[in-house]
């Protein structure tokens, strides 16, 4: 093989050289997407680095990284380590060189894309292998091992099972603080969370815990004056940040919550904003140390799974990968909201007025037949899935051992008998916006038909 | 093409099809392994019935199991809804009907494998996407639901980093019990756990912690014993199973102190008995409503790793292949311990008798230099992972609140001054016997020269 | 799980039952693109009906599909059977109905394409398992098996060496017939090939072979009155189409050929039209019986490589992607001309007038240092590969027994002195024209300061 | 990460570095099998060179080795180029450095793989991407190149059809020479073939074609004193060892012919040998000019499928996973032909004595109602492939121009009126000869009913 053809393959190889020693060096999201070649170049060198893939190894302890079904092997990219060290999520292991470097690196990865997507006071960022309710209630976990005797969590309420029994996981109360009405718009009762602080005594209070993401007609939480309020009494603020990222109205508020009050932990979901399936969360926080006591009270090693896709995910998007998809969101929540307005005006309905709310939208439903409660599967069996329909009934639910009136409706008493709430996810494609229209257009017809 | 050769065709793919009916119905691990190609046709008719993968589908939620990055796409099979639904692990999810049968097919055959591995009584069994350490933890946090005043956990003390941790994760308080010595042999203290619950008062009591898989010189909990007394104190008996599914011992005795006493859960790891990439852990009980309740407690969705990972490795193996692991577990520990007794007595060492752990064993350093602490990290750069050395140092630590002397050898004051521990896990190949006893001849002769 | 859920899923498995049934009995190009998790799904049901992928099957010949190396499996997808039997490409193998099914399916899908693409009269299509040289290589062994005493091939020039060595390797002798000069273009010598034919005597002509898709200044062969000939004079006429499947009017051209005159076979590049790795060509023919005859002249088994890369990629794009890639083409292949004539422009240089070749362009290199003949070299260091620049040097060259002067320039005295050449093939992406221009801009500048 | 962790996965790394040095140095098969994870690294470095996987890359020709279908692109590990260059299996792609070394080592170590397993002699091998039987065909071709008016192939005649096939698609004409009957054995018969030579004139000889690897009651031609002949004549031999290349008798033949006698090329089959799927052929030749000539013949790029699949088995191999398999094979095939010969005396039939045959076996099916032809189709739909029966029935068939009576039995006249054949292959497994003679049985006895 002549010389000048090896050179020039040679050349082509530094530039993955490069990529790696970037990410070694500067241990940031890569300025552009890595291509796929590359990245399985890169991941095939850290799991090359694990005992488990050394050539002729033997392993006489209980647990050797050995994998036994070929189908595990590849999918987990031949790591088989996990993430952590017995009760650390961020201690590296001995046997796992690759592995750890593989969970450092993408922590690393992971406090660059709060930064740069907003938090700028952010000081630590880890991806903890467990879905969003989980790590809240391991942040509750955390901050119980320090205010022992705080049993209560002052909670703006929002009406989703999870954000609930993420408090009842921990063992802790919630006291629930209403939103109020804003013209439509259910927004923070702020007064109303510094009163309950005061009425439980702030000492019993383990945190104040709100909500940046939601449904409309909730909007985001106000964590601005909750963090000074929070700062001044000195309880601690968690905040559920869930598919906040790349919201940048969210990040800001959380920026200056951070900034000018008190935030103990903001934590996101890893599949709501990055687009890896379900399984982990950022954890974040302006305090280093809250995160690294989180790590260090998560008893045991853990899956590399939700660090594995996560890094794959950020190489493969890079950050103007990332700017892309997050401009592509603002613009198609621009789009849906307008559709959704001129078809609203167009059958006599409403699109609900929630600016705050950069991603959730809510129409009533007043002129169609809601006896039957069917709108939603009517939409989800023509393929349209996470629209749902939201209906006052008055009733009475319990979660665990808290009591809901309307749960759903983040609020005992909406006035909007019945609305539709849809949502403008990151990733929603343009064409997702026009069948998601049509489709919706047929099916109220049918419902208003039957009137 | 001959309508013979067709019908030859036809016929080969009617087996994969009764592989999944039976499957579907009998809801057991497959008698024989099933092939990858099979295995393979399986997860994708799974995850075809998954919204994220229909034809046209538009999300118009928060969260739609959109995956942008192609390798975690390939990596997950397809798959990225997790398991469970809003805060129960067992669930089913309206838009991933493919997911939820994973979830449901996985957690049958794990009971499956329980059952089959002798634990009769084993009412539910489920994967748990946590590793056994947080497992134990929602174990603790689900009594605590219903204990509330209870602070106590009485602990048959095992210095494993991990299961001090779980228990302070879950923000109890450990009573430790030491094991007591039994000519070389640590045992379970029986009357000393009985006498703990007493002086804390039975009530205060969340339960007895204790484990059945260790490293020698400590050997499995008596568990039968410790079950009567839970059953006649009525306080919850919690155990850690980590490695024993493949221990035909440790099973036996959990069959009983399920039959005869009171057991709330026994928990064991994936990675450790299946030989799956770390990340989750099988919660087991003879009490289904525990195992339920556990799975309520759990806030939202989760990573539906682990339930993947053991689902094909349970599919690869079958029933044959799952026994021949264990059958070839239980002969490779008897050629390990008889030549690590020939040497032992070639170099004037001694293998501690611990005739009740069938997993690990431990050899005096009575002829070597252990001023350096090296032989583990020796054996370590020689690729012989897993084996490690204790010496008896006198030190006291800490690991949160709980303070140890001697922290690992499981007891304040062992006899022997220093020995090295190795163990024959699931998994362990002939050939590593014959080189992990060349690499730790080779490694003795040079500590035995430098004393 | 519930049951309607469970329908969800199976309405959702019904579309991939769908796919599958139209394209076994529509046996065309499906409409739309087929999405990857289904095509794989296709892909596992052909395999599992191989005999190699039985459970428990035992082999007793000398060939069993059996592979060792699982890399290998998975990477051929468990196919392993080959196309064809012993001597036949087209033959279905009792041992590999899918295999054999994989063959026909694409054989049609392949005929789809050419007819699609405007060659509606062509009668049967087939992958052969051989890159376009040795395809026209089987062409005329296929005629010499009719037409014994027939040794020469009367051949319209085009300097590519492929298209020498083919009728080299039949052992056929070529009369070179070289183009005219029409402006900057080199065209066919149709007075030339009808002259060349007569001297020779037709009877010992085997064939007259003419070539569709070249670079610019030589232009495609003109077929139509080529094909009037060999009708006439009843000389069987072979067409190298290499990457002419997507360029309109070739394929209008080669229809009309076949429609009025005479054509026996034509022959595409799976890898230079369909963009697969190189190994495959699509033999078509207006006349079946004559690809049936190549199909059967063909010794033995044969690769299924090319024709399972062609069936996947069909799969994927579907017609709406096949015509959506060939107005891409065609779109750039106008903005690349025009903006090379800008460039040409402004540095005084001249793209060649070249109307009729839709896919290559030709610009002088009269003011650059064209001594050390580095521009393709150049362009090639900085990524810009494929890009070569022509000089006429007047030397003499041979390729086989063949003598050619200005081999590369398609004739012996073409009166530019130096030009470059530049492509818009297929899947070219318009980033890639400005990259390609602002390369060239940079380049040029160097060579023209040089001089 | 402590760098000492750190240390122990850079330690891992530079034993793949190792790897891949050796193997670009000395240019052999490793010594022992390398495993996946490297050989995947492996592969990603040689496709990273490729101009296709080139970060913004530019294509300006008419073929760049863009891929469109992911799954394409992902089974063919990113590599598009194919091998060879216009005209040139050996010749390398400026484009394609990565495929180029690929297929440099790749030929490299089917040479090795030549002389380890017995030729010695062996001066260049390479994979040519055409089954053996094209192959052959082109060796023929290669021949003609220089033989003009040699029109005939003097053919010991073994009766597979490709073996015919291979002469007429090279257009030559086949002088049969029949194999003589020694015992049960057909045997060359080597004066017939100096005969013919001669009453052809050596002139017209084209070559010389016999066949090692053979169905019995056939058995290897001697190619010893046929090459003696050849040699004496100076006409061409080519041998076809189809699967000869795992029998040491087969290659010890070859090695004497090429060192006393004369032999221009032998073929043989990869997929027969290596088990990999159908598609490639070693070329193989004492004579390096020889396979150069063949390689230089062949027209334009080829795929690099077989290539690939070959590279990837020897890696995965080593010599000493080569040697395992041929004494697995020798062991087999002495248990097989025992078994067989126990249930032929028990059944009154008779296993013929066909001692130098290796691989295959011929066994007398004299007590059975073989009217319908249907024991090897029993066999097959109880999932036997592989075995056939062979009955005498005096009919004349023709294959192309050829005549052949009795086709199938190697023999105008053969004595046993019917026979069953079977072999033992390479890869064959113990358990599949249990399972092959129970099978067995079982069809023999419904079929001696039936009588």
């Amino acid at each position: 093989i002549p010389r000048s053809f090896v050179q020039t393959g040679a050349d082509a190889l530094s530039y993955r050289h490069s990529v790696l020693k970037t990410l070694l060096s500067q241990r940031r999201i890569p300025e552009h997407g890595v291509d796929e070649l590359t990245i399985e170049w890169i991941v095939n060198e850290l799991a090359g680095m694990d005992s488990n893939n050394h050539k002729n190894s033997v392993g006489a302890g209980e647990r050797e990284g050995r994998v036994i079904c070929p189908l595990v092997q590849k999918r987990n990219l031949y790591l088989s380590h996990g993430i952590g060290r017995s009760g650390d999520l961020l201690s590296s292991q001995p046997k796992a060189p690759g592995s750890s470097l593989l969970n450092v690196l993408t922590n690393n990865m992971v406090l660059d894309l709060i930064k740069t997507s907003g938090v700028k006071a952010c000081k630590e960022a880890i991806v903890v292998p467990c879905a969003t309710g989980m790590t809240l209630s391991l942040c509750f976990l955390t901050l119980m091992a320090e205010r022992k005797q705080a049993k209560y969590v002052v909670w703006s309420r929002i009406d989703q099972k999870t954000c609930v029994k993420c408090m009842l996981t921990a063992g802790v109360e919630p006291i629930v603080v209403e939103p109020v009405l804003h013209g439509d718009s259910l927004v923070t009762n702020v007064q109303g969370i510094e009163d309950a602080i005061y009425s439980a005594g702030k000492d019993n209070v383990l945190c104040v815990f709100a909500t940046t993401s939601c449904f409309a007609p909730r909007t985001p939480d106000k964590v601005i004056p909750i963090s000074h309020i929070c700062k001044r009494l000195d309880v601690p603020f968690i905040i559920n940040n869930a598919y906040g990222v790349y919201l940048k109205k969210c990040m800001a508020h959380i920026q200056e919550a951070c900034h000018s009050g008190r935030v103990d932990a903001f934590v996101q979901s890893t599949d709501k904003n990055l687009c890896v399936p379900v399984g982990g969360a950022i954890l974040a926080s302006p305090n280093a140390a809250f995160v690294q006591k989180a790590a260090q009270l998560y008893p045991g090693r853990a899956s590399a799974a939700p660090t594995l896709d996560t890094f794959l995910t950020l190489l493969h998007l890079g950050r103007s990968g990332w700017a892309a998809l997050v401009s592509q969101q603002e613009r198609n929540f621009g789009k849906l909201k307008l559709q959704l307005q001129q078809f609203a005006a167009k059958v006599g309905e409403r699109v609900l007025s929630t600016d705050t709310n950069p991603v959730s939208l809510a129409m009533t439903l007043a002129n169609i037949d809601i006896s039957q409660k069917s709108l939603g599967g009517m939409l989800l069996s023509r393929h349209v899935s996470g629209a749902r329909m939201n209906v006052t009934t008055g009733n009475q639910s319990k979660i665990g051992t808290v009591s809901f009136r309307n749960f759903g409706q983040h609020s005992d008493a909406y006035p909007a008998h019945a609305y539709l709430n849809i949502a403008c996810g990151i990733g929603m494609q343009e064409p997702e916006i026009q069948a998601l229209m049509d489709t919706l257009a047929n099916c109220y017809a049918i419902l208003a038909d039957q009137r």
